[in-house]
């Protein structure tokens, strides 16, 4: 499949990504920029110097909008900063990229892209959905065109992260996330549902620094300062959500979760602003164009996620 | 199995003795009384009435508490008399019983029985939770000796029916619906994920009323007082939800729906009180006490509840 991958590099996409290209049933077309973890332009550099660093120079990196649609600015917030770190990537130093970002938009790379590849291509956001927003208020079609969105967001059967009831992503543009949802193109919503069952401790990141390579001690050091940051913050948990790369390991294989197919929509107006719920007015509606993800196959995943990563890891330098 | 159903009568808790009696499997050995719809008093006084309406005046009925643990009183709210009518039943006139509520408390009734019958016993609340709650504060251990309390309540995937996060039945009372999910007993939320899925129209209560017996006319009067309604309050649906009889039918058959196993909580501190959702601090506990209906096969459940109700109100007169 051709795959987009949507990101504000932080953390867990730098995970999303090495997973995406340590599948080979993944052709990786492209990478969209947005803020959220970290400002767009952070995000950006980011995702070149981490497809660099993983031994794919290749991959296009595109700049997308910098701040939600009913907005004017974004700023980080320190959550986010205490999570991912200043620099978006556990304030660890990896080289800058020896290329820069396309000149072409986020927004007609991914027109572009519904054109050319249509039902092969699967787009996977995993901030706020405003590119996807965007691009499909430009050209409406292509929400028929696109094979799948699979988006890492929002939170249907638990409480959201950011308040007790919405997700961080989708908090950063309940405007946007409301459009995509309804608009019909075919989605698959991995939320925290799942997301914060799917966890990584010290254990499995000291397998790559033992790797001996740079890129497996620079995705350890990244990812420690993730699990560290998920000891203060969720210490119940016992290890660090693995949010982003949920979402590439379900597109590329959605038998890891337990789809519930429902029509969703983001609560825009009221005090439950950014919550992600199902739409009552589609509920007797027996064409549901979306699937949340409400169970996970935590052992499997978790196998999937190591194999692949590590494999990558270890080759990559 | 042994049943007992927990009732605010009104409309729909009409409909659940109703589905109850007609079905073979169960054996209905009391209505437990609680607040709601309408005043306990009412409540049991409609419970009285209508048993004896559909031929079994066998079946005892005990009064429960009269309001939430948190208050020292209860009204009906002005939006539930508008769905049930100010005397519970769509404001239709069928006679008194001819006999009396039991002297015993609604909540030792249940520690009774749980004592008595075990694993035999299913609990169906569909009003709050105010009397197991009570029950189970009382005598802990019987969580662990029930069956399985099947309750109609909440919402999980959509939004609630008082405000956007909060149902009717948990919102009389969260405080015990937490109390009762977070206790461990077994049990099934038949929430409005699935009750606003199963609508009946005048259609099908004009097949009640074309039975020629008492019992056909009261129970297709009653329903259409409560489908008049929902063309206000609800008017996509295109029929009224059949909240409390599909907990029943759920009880005597859970492969009418799909159930997602969840351990619950009920939000009662803060903006979202009175919201059902997943208790993340037990997401990734293998152990789950819980399911939610989260689909219901429809044209099933419909035929069941037309079969079973259809032959009782046949019989009844």
């Amino acid at each position: 499949m051709k795959m987009i991958l949507d990101l504000d590099t932080g953390v867990d996409d730098t995970l999303a990504i090495a997973y995406a290209l340590g599948s080979p049933e993944v052709d990786l077309i492209g990478i969209t920029g947005t803020y959220g973890n970290v400002l767009m332009e952070q995000g950006v550099r980011n995702a070149l110097a981490i497809t660099e660093l993983l031994g794919h120079p290749e991959v296009p990196v595109y700049k997308g909008l910098p701040h939600a649609s009913t907005k004017d600015s974004f700023e980080v917030m320190p959550i986010s900063a205490f999570i991912h770190g200043e620099n978006g990537i556990g304030d660890v130093d990896i080289p800058d990229a020896t290329r820069d970002a396309q000149t072409d938009s986020a927004v007609d790379f991914i027109i572009d892209a519904a054109k050319t590849y249509g039902k092969d291509l699967v787009i996977v956001p995993t901030g706020p959905q405003t590119n996807l927003a965007a691009a499909l208020r430009k050209a409406p079609e292509i929400k028929d065109e696109i094979g799948r969105e699979v988006l890492m967001g929002g939170a249907l059967t638990v409480p959201g992260n950011v308040n007790a009831w919405t997700e961080a992503n989708i908090s950063q543009d309940p405007d946007a996330a409301n459009f995509v949802f309804r608009s019909g193109i075919p989605a698959t919503m991995v939320g925290l549902d799942v997301t914060l069952q799917t966890l990584l401790t010290y254990k499995e990141t000291q397998r790559w620094r033992d790797l001996g390579t740079a890129a497996g001690k620079a995705l350890a050091d990244i990812t420690d300062f993730y699990i560290k940051a998920y000891e203060t913050t969720a210490p119940y948990l016992g290890g660090c959500g693995l949010h982003d790369p949920l979402a590439v390991g379900v597109a590329v294989d959605p038998t890891l979760v337990t789809l519930l197919p429902i029509n969703m929509k983001v609560d825009v107006e009221g005090a439950t602003r950014g919550r992600t719920i199902g739409n009552e007015e589609e509920l007797t509606n027996p064409v549901k164009t979306m699937d949340v993800a409400v169970g996970v196959d935590v052992p499997r995943f978790l196998n999937e996620f190591m194999t692949r990563i590590t494999n990558l890891a270890a080759q990559a330098d």
